[in-house]
């Protein structure tokens, strides 16, 4: 009846092991951030395309400022978005403005505030930091026409948004998002319109699980399936047969009714572990179906849902990029001490914090039974205590994954 | 001409005035991830809502332990899910589910894994962790009936709709999130699926704004205005009645066709600044109209927009709660010396990362003028130079901005 229980690390080798499958889809550049582009993109035209005036002024000749000139005539304006004019007499000025092309004939932005008009003329009073070329966004300076810009692979963020927009990509080649279904399992669980009896309860988990994922831009699918071999296995079936990812909810521990692990043997899953050292979450069930789809069956408890959502269901979706991964700290400093029984790693709810000096400090919340969501409430991390020992000091670094931004 | 340049922490006080006005809608329980709550909740139940068997195991009566019992008859099964029970002999057991109700007169789960079946009774063979109650979440001991579990105001994260399902709350009241309307200004921009002329550009800094909105699960809209005093003139008056905040790109800087700060004015908008004493993003522009509505007149270069964005407007709606605060460290340690002319603060783009010991180094990323979208791929964070000095010493710590995650 005992099952074998897994070290940590090898749960994450073995998790580590399944890959997606990916499909390329076109999606509008309004749906592309948060996806992994799946083209390469070079450069259009050269970046700036042209001579840019960088800041509102005026244009001459550097050779007038050379022979000493200061008065400039004004022949006219070169607007942003207007065509390129061209100063007629390089001992006149062109007005500019920010964005428009430099004009013909003229190699130098004066800006506005190093001068002063006068009638027609503009007067330059400041010639401290006049240059050749000063103030001009020279053509092809950051990017010539063809250059690669982005790699195919490469996660879209705003900043990526950006540069698409500018070489005109309205529709992009991106990797589609996985298909995620999460399934409920147990008949004590009620719909949450509903009110329970007694020996009832709402689901909750699979609210929890699909908004933690909603929070990193990925959409999921809720199931609630009761607990009848016959009618599981089929409404499993065709669920394999529609999606790529697979988060059960209960259903794994060892009861009578926990028809899960029986169901997946039937249709043909491969088990790789079932029971893992750690607290909570020690039933923690993984396996992939026939067609190499991930199946995440997490122990039922609320806190033990949510740790196994994001110790380990989160990161590997960060490392299939279907979900780009914060930058954070590994490690976190522990603010008291704490004692917990080993042999199994014990993921403590802590509130993460940083102080004045920018370390990072993980501060125990108290209470946090395995079914206890309101202590998650406090809580923004769980600090992981190795199964090693049992006794872990105030200061000890631990590693830290965070459910809260 | 020349505006008075304010410093960066008199832009902060100004910016942070600027209150949101709030309106409390109610939405499904899925669509209520990452806004923030607008009405107390309250415990609907005990918590958990009877005593809760934590194990699959067996519920005996613990006194029958006390006089020395270790082999037990099975009387039946309590599923989880089913009414409740009653332990017919207390010398007998049942067979309990993780998750069901804790039979009458029991009170005491024994897991299996510490005892064996031999024909129709359950022998134990570890009695060195039983105690009463043990494996048996009791009723209300995490929270009892009426008691206060989320305040208004709270953020909405996937711990609390774990928490608003369980109470039954498939529909929550939440603070409308603002209607964010982007604007980009120019007659130099052409929409990203046309072919720019050689004097033209492509729109993309509303692009860019836009999708850094949707990073933090904000939607806005953008319009592109041409630059023709009086069609802008009314546009912007149709927008004022219609949106919450406005972002404007482009248009600002001191050219002779930047008309947006006089049509602020013929609108009744109170101009709050013009012009900041930083680069990139000196001719930001801030105002707020009759209606106490944030402008934020962003400068039209690329690299300018995209700092202004998450130096400013970011952090502005953090603190109005329309978008969580990232848990970040606010300084980083320069790891390359580096010099910008004072007294203009200067944001550099760089790279951040954490080294092995948990510390935060910003890289400086080379390139990077106001106009250069490319730089902005390499870099994930701006560093903020202060305008007092001009020479900045590798491991000196400064504040940091953060784009990417």
């Amino acid at each position: 009846m005992q099952n074998q229980l897994i070290e940590l690390l090898e749960v994450d080798q073995i998790i580590s092991q399944v890959a997606l499958k990916t499909e390329v889809i076109t999606v509008s550049l309004s749906e592309a951030i948060g996806k992994v582009l799946a083209e390469t993109i070079h450069a259009d035209r050269d970046f700036p395309p042209f001579n840019r005036v960088a800041m509102d002024g005026i244009a001459i000749n550097y050779n007038a400022i050379e022979k000493g000139k200061h008065q400039f005539k004004i022949e006219g304006i070169q607007a942003a978005g207007s065509p390129q004019m061209t100063l007629q007499d390089t001992e006149n000025c062109l007005e500019v403005m920010t964005g428009a092309m430099l004009p013909e004939n003229a190699d130098v932005v004066i800006p506005y505030e190093w001068t002063r008009k006068e009638g027609d003329a503009m007067i330059v009073e400041d010639f401290n930091n006049i240059q050749s070329f000063g103030n001009i966004h020279k053509q092809g300076n950051d990017q010539e026409k063809g250059d690669l810009l982005l790699e195919s692979g490469t996660p879209i963020t705003s900043a990526e948004i950006g540069l698409l927009a500018t070489v005109g990509k309205y529709e992009v080649k991106v990797y589609a998002k996985p298909k995620v279904a999460i399934i409920a399992t147990g008949d004590e669980l009620v719909n949450i319109e509903d009110t329970p009896a007694p020996h009832q309860i709402r689901m909750s988990n699979c609210f929890t699980i699909q908004s933690r994922l909603q929070e990193e831009g990925l959409d999921s699918k809720i199931f609630h399936l009761k607990d009848d071999y016959e009618r599981l296995k089929q409404a499993i079936q065709s669920l394999f047969e529609e999606y790529d990812i697979f988060v059960f909810s209960g259903g794994v521990s060892k009861g009578k009714f926990d028809y899960l692990p029986k169901v997946f043997e039937e249709l043909g899953v491969s088990k790789k572990f079932h029971g893992v050292k750690q607290r909570p979450g020690k039933p923690f069930w993984f396996g992939v179906t026939a067609k190499n789809q991930p199946i995440f069956a997490l122990p039922g408890n609320p806190v033990s849902t949510y740790l196994c959502t994001n110790r380990y269901l989160m990161p590997w979706l960060y490392k299939q990029e279907c979900i780009s991964a914060p930058l954070v700290q590994k490690y976190a400093t522990l603010s008291d001490e704490f004692t917990f029984k080993k042999p199994l790693s014990f993921f403590l709810q802590v509130k993460a914090y940083y102080d004045e000096e920018g370390k990072l400090w993980a501060q125990p919340v108290k209470g946090g039974g395995s079914g206890d969501m309101t202590s998650l409430l406090q809580a923004n991390a769980f600090l992981e205590l190795p199964g090693e020992k049992s006794d872990f000091s105030k200061d000890e670094k631990l590693p830290i994954w965070f459910y809260k931004k």
